[in-house]
């Protein structure tokens, strides 16, 4: 019944895979340069160090009403629903519909934003942030930020054309090969705005209590 | 005392970046290839899918008594104290003692292995692991896992040299630029195990208590 590990394809270990064989592989693997699509083709991750402590990041990031600042096009937020669903304006897309919903785990620092474009009854824009203590992984005070995207199928093509607004010519996944490009420059917003409150003395997470939607 | 974060250097957004500009400025950060360090330089990150349902994944993860299983190297692992601490021998540093405290987060699907090589008074090799549905990211079911190591400054040089066997040569962070390489042999064993445990409805956590430290 029990099965030698070491007997399943793929399996490589110090056992059945010698070190000078591991290593004549990870050469082979470590490369000067890599293709855009090997690294972002199928998955779009990104890391930041943010010099802001990481329970005021975590915060932050915990509001969805704070796309509406770091976010490129987030914007013009209605008020939150008794299940968490809120509704804002992605305005890359125009009139575009974006839904958000916001996943949070205080314990392990994670935010998840559940989003759709045009309807909220499929949510499958995901959206997985981390915040990490930078003094345990980078022997630091601050923050680091890990963030997420993986290509759902309908990044490909929209299955819910119907939805979206009649004049619209742009489709989110179009812009997949962007993500990269799009995401690091909001995660610089994201990295720009903290260390500037932090550093200054400024309130972190604005009280959103006090706008009108 | 309120800042206008458009004011703010970097942030780019809707309203002081027109589409046009943040399409150019997405062009030029989007590359044909990305050189290693780029990539791997300061974060090591893997991502991949695990045919195998993220409960399973993420409870097989929690054990570490599993890292004798999938890692391709951690092996010989001792009992664990009132701490979580396991001690265990990393066979590619010779006689080498490794040391693991594992935090686990089963909400959020996190598990957390803070490592040291030589001594435990200072866990510093940190691998960050998450699992993801992947009916909620890819539409399909399944397991994401997500793995990110940091390059914290004690991979450049060894601050506890005197821990170390006498007779060892190498240093563990001798080995970052290769961490790509040998995190995907080992994601990939961590993915032929439990996809293969899980085909075959075999049981996809061995039970480690009858064994032998």
């Amino acid at each position: 019944m029990t099965v030698d590990i070491n007997e399943i394809p793929n399996v490589r270990r110090f056992e059945n895979f010698s070190k000078d064989e591991m290593q004549g592989l990870a050469m082979e693997m470590t490369h000067a340069v890599y293709p855009h699509d090997e690294i972002y083709g199928k998955y779009c991750t990104l890391e930041q160090f943010v010099d802001c402590p990481p329970e005021d990041v975590h915060r932050y990031l915990s509001d969805p009403y704070n796309l509406a600042e770091w976010t490129y096009s987030m914007r013009n937020f209605g008020e939150m629903d008794e299940t968490g669903l809120v509704m804002s304006y992605d305005r890359i897309g125009g009139k575009t519909k974006i839904y958000t919903r916001t996943k949070v785990n205080s314990g392990a620092m994670t935010v998840d934003y559940h989003c759709a474009w045009d309807q909220p009854d499929h949510m499958w824009m995901i959206y997985l942030m981390r915040v990490i203590d930078a003094q345990v992984v980078f022997n630091k005070p601050g923050s680091v930020v890990l963030w997420t995207n993986c290509k759902h199928p309908f990044y490909e093509s929209n299955p819910f054309p119907k939805a979206a607004p009649a004049d619209r010519k742009v489709w989110v996944g179009d812009m997949w090969p962007f993500f990269y490009a799009g995401h690091e420059v909001e995660m610089q917003n994201l990295k720009a705005i903290l260390e500037y409150r932090h550093k200054n003395g400024l309130t972190i997470c604005p009280d959103h209590t006090a706008e009108a939607a």
